[in-house]
């Protein structure tokens, strides 16, 4: 019987890629999404598309509806910004960061991991974020691991470890994709952009956008996203 | 003007001294409870009344449906345990333990406090609790602190300390019930029960009812708790 591990899906180019990489390991995938009143619902559809399509053991999409607290560009009115030059993206924490969102994430992924009894959490953070994001640092996720390991019945009764696995986390986005490619990723079916049309198409200029589109050129990689206008 | 705290409302006897308390230390406090698919929803009515009679800067409710990951007697068809004696009741993890629960309850109240940029989160997690939740232990809250200051942007960019108050944590339910007493808290109005009727009334019988008449009678206060029947 292969070991059960629980996976953030968000329907994005990381996660599928991570999805590839955990199943390449021989688990067996749990995948767990959010509805979370993200700007971005389309992404839903894509990580359903993803889940099937990849094989997951199980989907879930969560309802939490993180509109109730607002303070960001993804669950709030503010303006996504767009056509920002690299220089820009590098300093300081982008408005796009939703507050506490990968500790509410991974808090919901320990619990389903508890009732599986898994313990393995995948989770596709990488360096690029890592930049602009809090919470897809690697001190963050070690540190979010001793919590997990103290928070749950299954980690105390057993005294078993739970793993955060971050298998991005030091790799470049171009690195990212020719992992994925590798493994056969179908990226057409991902979406990254954090401003899409309603049929999912990408806006082309957002943060996230930007650095995928740069991340298919350094690979070397035709990039199947789908833009909203020749660009 | 006064700090802002969040603070964890369950309704329950615990957090509505823990709100007494923060109160009387000058913090204008923002409750926040959750409607997580519990079978004693009726507790949401006590957390309305109380945010209401003890005057919270403000109350929300967020909606997450725990009922889909499963797990446990509060949230699943599984049945709560009755008339347990006290030396049953400290042996293991209960089965009305809700997987992950303080980790997803903190992780949102870490959200809301960002959006607020409030430095101080309480949550009316006690010693009694302590012996059967991994997630009531001072462990557990210590790591789950360190945590959130690694988590957030306002933590990060102004590296301000994040702390996560436990007043209850080293006191027996007897001396929670005198603070609470001596602060003005109506305990008529709060709710401990696992398993109440749809009118709020206390089943009287579960370790929940059963620590809360204990704690009562170790007091020397008269319980003002709405039981089903004559008990």
């Amino acid at each position: 019987m292969n070991k059960k591990a629980v996976l953030l899906l968000s329907g994005g180019l990381d996660s599928a890629t991570t999805l590839a990489i955990a199943k390449s390991h021989g688990f067996d995938v749990y995948a767990l999404s959010f509805r979370y009143g993200q700007r971005h619902q389309v992404e839903l559809k894509a990580a359903q598309l993803l889940a099937k399509s990849m094989g997951v053991h199980e989907h879930k999409i969560a309802e939490i509806d993180l509109r109730l607290f607002g303070g960001s560009a993804l669950t709030d009115s503010l303006e996504v910004p767009k056509d920002r030059d690299a220089k820009t993206m590098g300093e300081g924490i982008p408005i796009t960061y939703v507050p506490a969102r990968n500790t509410i994430f991974l808090s919901f992924a320990l619990a389903w991991a508890e009732v599986l009894k898994a313990y393995d959490i995948f989770i596709g953070v990488n360096a690029l974020d890592y930049s602009g994001y809090p919470d897809c640092r690697p001190e963050f996720i070690a540190q979010f691991e001793k919590t997990a390991n103290l928070a749950t019945a299954y980690g105390v009764e057993n005294n078993s470890h739970i793993t955060i696995h971050t298998p991005l986390i030091s790799l470049s986005k171009a690195q990212i994709i020719q992992e994925g490619v590798r493994l056969g990723v179908e990226y057409m079916h991902t979406i990254s952009c954090y401003d899409p049309s309603l049929e999912g198409e990408a806006c082309g200029r957002c943060d996230a956008c930007q650095l995928r589109k740069k991340g298919f050129m350094e690979a070397g990689i035709t990039d199947p996203t789908k833009y909203m206008r020749a660009l």
